[in-house]
């Protein structure tokens, strides 16, 4: 296994997610980096799925996306765009 | 916001439920860093929290014990050990 594990296809679907939440809820991609204090190109990064982003940031995601994690984390519902 | 993000309290959190499963299913520490190809210690370090863990290797953690990343991710029921 190499240096760090990646899930590429999951780390899609996140990203997928993530936007299709916070359309939903009218934010901006700036807004919810503001909102997280995550740097400016990380949320753009997170949910382009090009970067295997870490447990802390999802959650601090899901917590200013106003939802949890496992909600976040449901791709059930995910339209296959 | 330092280099990267980490909720310390989420991840107790997140290791006490890995090992709460990991257990109820009788699967070893070793037997689930074999199962997910981890590195050896890597088991280990996120069960103490002491690594913030990506959320491609909790997916990777959560499959190998048989369930879905919103159930592990479901603290819920985590009994305040």
């Amino acid at each position: 296994m190499g240096k760090q594990y990646r899930d590429q296809e999951y780390l899609v679907k996140l990203g997928k997610r993530i936007i299709e939440i916070r359309e939903a809820k009218n934010i901006t991609q700036e807004k919810l980096q503001e909102l997280t204090g995550l740097d400016t190109r990380q949320i753009g990064r997170i949910e382009r799925a090009e970067t295997n982003v870490s447990i802390s940031s999802v959650k601090l995601i899901a917590d200013n996306l106003k939802i949890s994690v496992p909600e976040l984390l449901d791709f059930s519902k995910l339209a296959d765009k």
